[in-house]
């Protein structure tokens, strides 16, 4: 044991990283890779099944606990965002720097993207059986859905973007109601759980016109994966470029939901109200945006 | 950042009211906008997509998450009661001001209207496509059901009041329990969670009748916009003047489950045994009856 | 408000008992009537509305739910044991006084009896049409089975007793691992939701043979109130007796379950281990087994 | 009263055990037999019923709700890992002494070995009836798959390896997340539930090809009763002996877990990042890693 834990500690040395944004990225990686392997996952085994071992219903709530485990694993590093709209609203507020707007960005688009891999190991056979040995974007063989959301026939491009804006903008408003310091229902730290029922409920809610993306890099990393994994540039093109919409609408929703929030909610804390106090000083609480963020700022 | 900083404090000056009941209005309106978006989501989905992306089950975790997550918005600013009849529930034991149940049930009534407006709008394509361009109450496109309640065929008037009262009942027994200071069950300030419970497994038990709206402004405002928004006043004629129903027997119900629930558990309470105490002092705590609401009648 | 204070202080005087075994019945009541209320509607909501409104997962989580809400509701006063079984199980362990019961026992028997009351009253027009006027106990329109148990076809006596002291003494274990006071995954007053989650996989896993009744209250209740409202003495005697089960075999569960506990954990506990002691002292906190019982027997 | 204290104090002096390895090795027994035996009986509940009383998401429940129970029951005692590739990944991180892993791992798979035999017994009539008096590996009338995990047909071997090794680590990244120090979204004591929570999400998402054993416990001692009551070495042999894959795969994924989570999170924790300590000093707090152990170590 004695060599063993001699070898852990060089191996701590050796990787610990000094860089707090590269920490911080690498932590919103891992964090978007866990989040889009359970949601990708969740609907391949919808769709690969047929339904036998999977529903809509499993589906949603696949995709809200991959969320409530991806803030867990990253949240006390990075904040937890894994989403660019999220992190968009919290640097509109001003309680993130906008460096890191493109910089959590990358590194969510590059863990949504290894996620889709890891889905595509996985259900490798089952997707070669289900498409007859063929990578299809359309048709009821099509087994690009799993990866990216593609609208539903009914759906027009205005009304696809409407949706993206009022998904984002109800994961947006719950985030904040979430992390308010002036709020009590949710203790520092402890965001993980609540936030994924957020996305849960819109799955339940507002998942049947394009299947919820609602985050630019959860749609926009598993499409560049599919591009190149075998199904071609028509996963861009297809359905009037749909592909433009869930990573431009949901920073227009995250816009509006800062301003109703602040509008009937957040400027309407009486200062003299106790923040909530309960448990240490909250310098000591680790919080969704993140502690070091206002650190860099100061 | 500076600039900005500056700019979000300028607002921040500029929108806050003073005025207590005003915020709380706001936030009753914010909080019922919340659940009724996700109560008529998740009917919108389960009927327009036929079955295919939702289930009765669906519907009732969307609308108890639809609580959970409106409480929790709303709950430190005005207490979280998204529900007249609830508001009704805690005059009628004197934690709440009289004067507050009409200007509550205004402002829910109107968030209930604007949210049912949002799914309209979210589902516009959709609507359209289920009823072959139109706007029908009754029949098997019938879209008003997404919006307002309306029975079952079975369900004959006076089943259908009692359904209303015993399903409320419920409600305010499990919503007396929760915020009771002698039960620490739950935390003050957590009763989010456990509420939107209760609202679920009513939906799992007395929603098969008339689907559960045991609340006056939830089903009131829907109903209004879908009025005004070219179904008809069709909306509060059909099945006997039903509409008059889910706005009244609630009432009802909240005066039975305050009887029963005080006869048999709130006035047994020995007055020596220890309220809950082990988070820091009663005052510093947020509770579902708000404190502000004692202040201002003391 | 002056008045109305005055005259619930003049109420809450007279209702007050200080009789403290009385109060702990009438919570046992309640709780079960809870319970109970939730459970049969589950049942009642699947098979009258045919599968359209309810499966036997959404009776599993009403049935779960309905245990997390009776507990939550009578667990501060009575310990919230809602089951003669559980009531046995801690007298088997000395926590509970002998002679409660049988008191306990009379009081969830008589609260699973209102509750049956209650959901024949909720679904009064759709029973009548589900069963075509008639209410019967056998067939494929037959109504007792949403109010007491009966077993499948596949079942034998001998097995329909082995499956109701699987049941019972798995929900037993869980129960004494949740109070247990060297285990701090639950916190002392926060049993009413795991405990839930405890009768929620039971229905997930054993419900397929008889229903999961594990509660001789919970099944006999029901029954007399389908005796006396019209179903006849046939839902006592059909299929050989089966009635009998539910009232005896929970009693044999409730013995294993504390054999195989403490030979495998309880008794394995060290005694200096530190018991759970978070959050102030011992004597303040509430308890399943109710401190106000040690007193009695000191 | 008095004379069953005294029994009861005497039978706690007779089978208390001073051993503490026996004590830990007989909790991961009863953990993993509460584990195994809702697993069990929620896939035997689906498939008995052909689907009438279950369904895949059904499972998903019981399995998550299963391990959430066992870790609750044994994780004071033994830390409630309850799967060998869990045990494995501790030690390899130097959290646990390598000799817990052939000691924990017999006692895990005495425990699901034991639980088949529960469910066994509780369903003998539904899969007596099943399979028309026989018992079956392969056919649609087989009911081997109630116990261990067999591959869907599209399967490759090597596909199913891969399979075994992503889930694996899937769930030792969330493990090694929920009990981190550094992480305060899980409290140490309270980490059953999240945990419960990852295998749930595990079995929405990456059930389809195998079932998710991910745990080599689970599967053997299943397969080996099997065996043993009557399906014959088929239960070992069928499928290109796919019985090796679960009780090797799992550990591999342990090794990729214990690496992506310390290369992308674990050893970036800066040194002086509080750790959480709320609650107590970090001694008196019981962990998944056992304080125990660390102590034998010393």
């Amino acid at each position: 044991m004695g060599r063993q834990k001699d070898a852990l500690r060089k191996l701590d040395g050796t990787f610990r990283t000094r860089h707090r944004l590269l920490r911080q990225g690498l932590a919103e990686c891992l964090g978007t890779l866990i989040l889009v392997t359970f949601s990708c996952g969740g609907v391949a085994q919808w769709i690969l099944s047929a339904g036998s071992h999977g529903t809509f219903l499993s589906v949603n709530f696949a995709v809200g606990g991959g969320v409530a485990l991806g803030v867990l694993v990253s949240g006390p590093i990075s904040g937890g965002h894994l989403n660019p709209a999220v992190t968009f609203a919290l640097c509109l507020l001003g309680r993130e720097p906008w460096r890191k707007l493109p910089w959590f960005f990358f590194f969510q688009t590059l863990g949504a993207f290894l996620a889709a891999g890891i889905i595509y190991c996985l259900y490798l056979d089952a997707i070669r059986e289900f498409g007859h040995g063929e990578l299809l974007v359309v048709g009821k063989n099509a087994t690009a859905g799993i990866f990216a959301t593609y609208p539903s026939k009914h759906l027009s491009v205005l009304n696809g973007f409407m949706d993206q804006v009022i998904g984002t903008a109800a994961l947006v408003i719950g985030v904040l109601a979430i992390i308010d310091p002036h709020n009590n229902s949710v203790l520092p730290g402890r965001e993980a759980f609540p936030v994924g029922l957020v996305v849960t409920v819109i799955g339940l809610t507002m998942g049947f016109n394009a299947g919820y993306a609602i985050n630019p890099a959860r749609d926009l990393g598993p499409r560049l994966f599919t591009a190149v994994a075998g199904w071609g540039l028509e996963v861009f093109t297809v359905n009037a470029y749909w592909s433009v919409v869930p990573i431009t609408a949901p920073f227009v929703g995250a816009i509006v939901a800062v301003m109703v929030y602040q509008l009937m909610v957040g400027w309407h804390h009486s200062k003299d109200e106790p923040e909530r106090n309960r448990e240490g000083r909250e310098g000591e609480q680790l919080k969704l945006a993140s502690v070091s963020a206002n650190e860099e700022d100061a």
